[in-house]
């Protein structure tokens, strides 16, 4: 995955480059931007031995990446980055997510749950993922915070499944991952609390989630999923936030799905989806 | 189509009416609102002679509305309502509704189309359709809506098809007839103006539209249809026009027919669709 | 519920009743299908004491569903059917399943697991269901159908969850309860074996899946509900089983919801679903 | 575009024959078939004074296709494909095409609407594109097609836009250019004729359309693109009939946008979408 930007001759470049060592492209996406002329690639190749060979593959590629002012890397089929689930009091998405995890449908794996409650610990147990419980008490929240950026060291990604804590700034800067979250309505609209509650009262006629990078502002990051389920009048709040689970869940899991594997490129607060 | 406060008995008397007079209802869609302790009932019948049997059938079910105070409404399927459609500039929902007019997929008749530019005559023309430019001068607004009231009187309903002034209070009070709306966007997601743009630069994946009842708090009228349709980061904004468009006039031909067909109720803010 | 031959008056018989006993109607859905000269109406309606004078209320309406031939049934909400859910070796329509009858999202109780295959049974041990597995020897299939019968005797309702058994005839006549199937293909396109596989080589680029009644004709009951999912040339075979998945838990659940809700009525070999 | 024998190298060195013109990629997609061992590649480039130097890069890239053995295209954004429609007496698919043609939603021009009836002429003629009526008589289909294949002569791609009749082999084989079909069906549910009644009678919930090259065998060529819409019991065939435009048009659409842009490859009977 590449990010620089644009200018003639990146692709003529990489693709001389992986041609030399052996690999064979099996799919590439590109795209520019002209608006701020930037320039994203994801090439998907073989290589035998790649493991072995990594190294030197890296050191092969950073003249090239240092001419055209890249950001890059490169991840390797068998790599399984380690992820880290934090949730509330909702197990909708974190008893899909397992499951799917469980499966293989994503690469990596959970290392641990954690959660603010105990509640979800018993549902977690079948899964033999640890579960951590880290209380936030009122006024409490920086300290909270410090323990689980310390429970979670070493995440090569974080999901938000329904954690309903807002994460201070200093968290998302020291966690050192992406951190994903899903927001239960059709960002912009709903943004904040109870967007069920607020989607029933102005009558609207589809149920929507959103997955996206948290950034420091609340509800603003770069969105990497949506969707929508259609709802009519006769819904009352407790079958929006029904309907709401199941687009939820599966949003979160595209979304997630996606990320692993390294699909998502964020281009200024947007994100390119390859 | 009848809207009254809740209580036992009201289908029971209706039904009962309807039995007497020698109906017999085809399809019928009854609602109740707890939270507001309204009733809500579309039945549609059939009955012999009912052209001539009108008044009678009108008198005659007088007493039971007065009983449960109830708005009610009779209509005839051979009811002809008198349409005006407002343009601006855009033509891709003009020319879808006066084709879906023209081949009878809506009850009732287009009397005339009204826009404050001349641009669009030209394409109106061949439907045989009364085209009226009636300019809005800047700073004359209230001068060219006195204008458009006595053109548009008589009217049943109006459709704002993609007209890009804003009405005024005055306007929505004098017009005498519900006015629908197509805004294009997710409302309440990019309410006002610009909304792809705005859309394409909060990076969402998906474009949407929204066909509502014109009220005084611009862009929050009930909502009576919206849609969505997929996009990625390769859209242009002339590619998000594009898609959206096709969802605009989509959503507006889905809000006009069940309008005219009778099945829109508003409830508060919000609508119920029969 | 009720379904009956069409004519005049049904409705003013059926709501005088309910107002004379003191119900009050909070919702109802009536369809008359004049290709079959058929009528179909579902009632929701409170009653105080409706568990003690059930029996009453039933015996009162027999003579008006005897004056128009009606079918009827008359349901509490506090009913609790048993359900059966029957299984092979696919876990995600059953886990999803418990999981949503363990929230309380249906009406109704599992009462049981059965399999034709131990794979699932360790699956189902967290949800305290009992789990029962009849394997199916080859050229035995009577054998285990009789056992199969017998096991769920009392059932209100069978659940096939990708089960991947054919019933025969005589269970489904000798089960004495509807069956409800999900087929992973959009019916008609793709019945029978291997519909992925089948959709991949035709090349569709939507995944669907179908839920129906069990009948004797493979594949042709009467449909409950379908969706479907976008797919490309990219997706293999695996890919499609996976985005397969995701629709066909969420046609399933719909599906039984609306079933256990008696929402859904049948009309040769169609559905109606209010 | 380009399609070959899957082997390393390629995108090295079409990337590096672009470079050393002096062109710049803006996007490029590609695919790998394993299955087949089949190579797709679209590439988008500018290139300055592209028009005068077309032949010097066709020239150029000669010896690179015949090392890979491709098939292989180019086209310019300025290039204008010659459009022909063929229709019978639904004018939902024309209309709707001729007003995106009229807009510039699509590269290319129609030059010519054909058709096997009058009807339509005088709906075609405020678009300005010549109408030819060319009847097909009972058991003269084949000197029918003769004069339609002269007519059309020179087309870049035939669209049917709802042609009702049946087109032989030899007219798919002597038309030389490719022919897109609307139906009106999700196949391969429902081929062949009558398919909103079939959908009608086997009850299904969604109503669907399928744009894809027309072959020898009838409704089984590549598919293009599909999409559905959803319906229930209440739906009349009339009902379903008007749904049906809806997609219909949607689908076909963006099927020949694609087609136009370059981006449909045909890959044994399946179709790939960049």
């Amino acid at each position: 995955v590449i990010s620089c930007p644009d200018r003639p001759g990146i692709i003529a470049a990489v693709s001389a480059f992986l041609f030399e060592i052996g690999a064979n492209i099996v799919a590439s996406d590109q795209y520019s931007d002209p608006a701020v002329n930037a320039f994203f690639l994801r090439s998907e190749f073989t290589l035998d031995g790649v493991s072995e060979r990594r190294r030197e593959v890296e050191e092969g590629f950073g003249p090239i990446a240092g001419r055209f002012g890249m950001r890059w890397k490169l991840s390797c089929g068998a790599d399984t980055p380690r992820v880290t689930i934090m949730v509330s009091r909702y197990d909708h998405c974190l008893m899909d997510l397992l499951w799917r995890f469980g499966r293989g449908e994503f690469r990596g794996k959970v290392t641990k749950v954690v959660s603010n409650h105990p509640d979800l610990g018993e549902a977690v147990q079948g899964s033999g993922v640890p579960y951590e419980c880290i209380p936030v008490a009122k006024g409490k929240k920086a300290a909270a915070e410090t323990v689980q950026i310390q429970s979670m060291a070493g995440s090569d990604l974080v999901i938000l499944a329904r954690y309903m804590q807002i994460l201070s700034s200093e968290f998302l800067q020291q966690i050192g991952c992406p951190v994903i979250n899903i927001h239960h309505s059709f960002l912009p609209a709903f943004a904040g609390a109870d967007p069920y509650l607020r989607a029933r009262e102005r009558g609207v006629k589809l149920i929507g989630a959103t997955a996206h990078y948290a950034t420091e502002e609340l509800d603003a990051g770069p969105i990497i999923e949506q969707d929508v389920l259609r709802v009519d009048h006769r819904y009352t709040p407790a079958d929006l936030e029904r309907v709401g689970r199941d687009v939820e869940r599966v949003v979160l899991a595209r979304a997630v799905r996606n990320h692993l594997d390294d699909r998502v490129l964020v281009n200024a607060n947007r994100t390119i989806v390859f």
